[in-house]
C-alpha cells in the first residue's frame, strides 16, 4: 500500500461525539464557553475519540533523534556529539523531557532514527535509517526513499502505540542542526522568508547566524525543491527527525490518537503531515510557541495559536509536556464539575 | 499602623538567591536560557523566597467574594443572586476552581467580603463588611474607610496563610459585576479607551455591553475619581473583591510569598496594588490572558505577559490553579534535571 493509500483511510472527526461534548460543557457550572480554549480541546479530541468522554490517560511522547549532515557547515554552536550524547541522557532519566514528562505521567519513547554514533541500549528504539544525513548545502539531505521510509517509521511506531493502550501523543526531538533544516523546510513550504524564520537555534552569535542563513539559502538554490511537493522538500531539506515525527503526525490521524505539537522542529513536521494531507491538521494539538522566531509563523501555517508563551528552546518535546498538563486539567474539570442542576442555578446567563 | 507604613517594610527581592538560582539553572543539561520564562519564574521565586532553593508546595487560592450595587443597572446577564449561589457552591466541590486547584495540588480559601446574602457556613471565612457595595452609577461605591478596611482584610488573610507556612497563593474572585468595577477602575487608572476595556462579562448582548458602557462612563463622570490616587478610584468605582484581592496582592509582597494573577478582575486589583506600592510588583506572577478584552492591557500596565492563552473567563482563580501547573512543573525541572557533570557533555553552547 502506498502512502496516499494509507492516508485515504483517515476519517473525519466524528461530529456526534463533539456535539455531545459540548452538550456536556454546557451543562456544567460556569459561563457558556467559559473554558475558552480548554474546551475546543475536548471537542476535538472527542471527535477524535469516537465518543464524548474521551480518555487522556495513557500519554507517550515520541523522541526522534537524528544527525543532518548539514552540520558540516558549521551552522550550530554546538558539536555534532551532543546528538548522540543527550540521546544516551534520555536514558539516564536527567534531561528536561524526562523530568517534565514524568511529571505530567507521560511515558517517551526514544527512537534512534539517524544519530551518527553506535548508540545500542534497551531503553532506546533503533531505527536507524542511516548515520545522518547528507549535507544539504551540497545536495538532497535524503534520497525520497529515505524520507519515505523515515515517514513509515513515525507511522509504524504510532501503529505499535496504539496497540498498547495509548491515548495521547507528543512529539520530541533531538538533533543538532535541526534548526537549521527546519528553517529550510518552513521557507520553501510557507513561501515565508528566511530573516522571519531563521533563529539562533541553542546559542549562536550573530555571525552564526548570518552564517546559518547564508547556507539555508545556498541548499534551497542547489536542490530547488518544489514548494507544491512537500516530499521532495522533506528529502532535500529536511532531516530524519522532521521525517519521522511527519509519519507520527500522519500516524496519529491513521490511529485517530490526539497529537500534541511541540516547539519549531516538531511544528514543521506537522507543516510537512498537515502538506501531505491536510486532514491530518484535525488530530494535531498545539503546545507552546517557542523562542525560535519561525515557531509561531509555522504553527499559523497550519491554523493553530499557541497555548503556552513560555519562550522556551529546549526541544525533546517538552512543551508537549507541558500542554498535557492543560489537557488533562480540562479533562478533569469536564469530569467532575458539577451541572446546573447541582447548583442551585437556573442558568448562568439568559438565552439572548 | 497606617497602610503606607505597612508597606513601607516590603524588602526588594534578593538578588543573591536569584543569582545562586540562575547559577543554578545554568549547570543543567540544557542550553542556557533554554527553560525560557520557566527559568524567570524560577529565578524570581528564589528572590522572593532569600533561598536558591525555595519550595512550592503549599498552595492556596483566596476567593473573594462580593456583590456590587453597579448591578442595579442591568450591567450583568446574570441575577445577581447567581454571586451567592456560586459562593456556595465553591463549598460543595463542584465548581472549576474546585476541580482546577484540587488537580493542581492546592487549597482553596473562600472569603465572604461582601455578599448581599446571609451564607454562614464553615467552608466560608466571613469578612463581610456589607451586604455589597453601592451603585457606583448614583455615587462613591464604596467609603475610602470601606476600601481601606477590604485591603486590610486581604493583608490579614495573607498573614494568616504565611503563619499557616503557604508559599505559593493564586487570587480569585466571584462577584456579579464585578468586570464592569473592574472596566471603570482600569480606565481610570491606565487611561486607556472603554472600547479596548468593556468586554461582555458572562455572556451580554451587544446592547448589553453598549449600555454597560454607558454605566460605566456615567459613574466616572458622577464619582470623578483622581486618576493619581488609586484609594480614591477603587473606593468609587471598585469592589469589594478588587479592595480584597488588591490587599492580597500587598500582603503578598509585606509576607513575601509568590502570588500568581488570574484573569481581568484579578489583574486590576493587581493594578491598584502596585499602584499603591510599586514594589508589591515583584512579588507577583502572571497566569493567563482571559477572554476579556482588557485583560492584556492591564497586565502590561503593570508589566506583565500571560503564560497561557486559554481564551478563559470564569474567574473563580481558575486561571490562577493552571499557571500552579507550571510553576510546579518548572520546579521539578528545577531540582530534578542533571548537571552537566552528569550529562558527559563539555558544555551545550560556547562561550561567544
Amino acid at each position: 500500500m502506498t502512502l496516499q493509500q494509507t492516508l485515504e483511510s483517515i476519517r473525519p472527526l466524528n461530529v456526534k461525539a463533539m456535539g455531545d461534548a459540548q452538550a456536556r460543557l454546557d451543562s456544567l457550572t460556569k459561563p457558556l464557553g467559559s473554558l475558552g480554549r480548554l474546551e475546543e480541546l475536548i471537542v476535538r479530541i472527542a471527535g477524535i475519540n469516537d465518543t464524548h468522554m474521551p480518555k487522556v490517560d495513557k500519554k507517550t511522547v515520541v523522541i526522534m533523534c537524528a544527525d543532518n549532515g548539514v552540520t558540516d557547515e558549521g551552522v550550530s554552536s554546538c558539536p555534532k556529539s551532543v546528538t548522540a550524547s543527550v540521546t544516551r541522557n534520555f536514558t539516564k532519566g536527567i534531561t528536561g523531557i524526562n523530568v517534565l514528562s514524568s511529571y505530567a505521567g507521560a511515558d517517551i519513547m526514544v527512537v534512534d532514527i539517524g544519530v551518527d554514533a553506535d548508540i545500542e541500549h534497551v531503553g532506546i528504539l533503533n531505527r536507524k535509517i542511516s548515520k545522518g544525513t547528507q549535507n544539504m548545502a551540497e545536495g538532497p539531505a535524503m534520497t525520497k526513499e529515505q524520507a519515505l521510509l523515515a515517514i513509515k517509521t513515525g507511522m509504524d511506531i504510532t501503529a505499535g502505540l496504539k496497540q498498547k493502550g495509548i491515548n495521547l501523543l507528543g512529539t520530541g526531538e533531538m538533533g543538532i542542526g535541526n534548526t537549521t533544516t527546519s528553517s529550510a523546510v518552513a521557507a520553501v513550504l510557507t513561501g515565508k522568508s528566511l530573516d522571519l524564520l531563521v533563529g539562533k537555534g541553542s546559542g549562536l552569535t550573530s555571525a552564526g547566524l548570518q552564517k546559518k542563513q547564508d547556507v539555508i539559502r545556498r541548499a534551497i538554490e542547489i536542490n530547488r525543491p518544489d514548494p507544491g511537493d512537500p516530499l521532495d522538500v522533506l528529502s532535500k531539506l529536511g532531516g530524519y527527525d522532521i521525517a519521522g515525527l511527519a509519519g507520527c503526525f500522519l500516524g496519529a490521524a491513521v490511529q485517530r490518537i490526539p497529537i500534541v505539537i511541540d516547539g519549531f522542529i516538531s511544528s514543521v513536521a506537522a507543516l510537512v503531515a498537515a502538506r501531505l494531507k491536510p486532514e491530518s491538521q484535525y488530530f494535531m494539538l498545539p503546545s507552546h510557541g517557542s523562542a525560535e522566531p519561525g515557531s509561531i509563523a509555522v504553527l499559523e501555517a497550519i491554523g493553530f495559536k499557541p497555548v503556552l508563551n513560555l519562550d522556551m528552546r529546549l526541544g525533546e518535546g517538552t512543551g508537549a509536556a507541558l500542554a498535557f498538563l492543560l489537557i488533562d486539567a480540562a479533562f478533569a474539570a469536564y469530569e467532575k464539575m458539577g451541572t446546573f442542576g447541582d447548583a442551585a442555578i437556573e442558568q448562568y446567563h439568559p438565552l439572548e
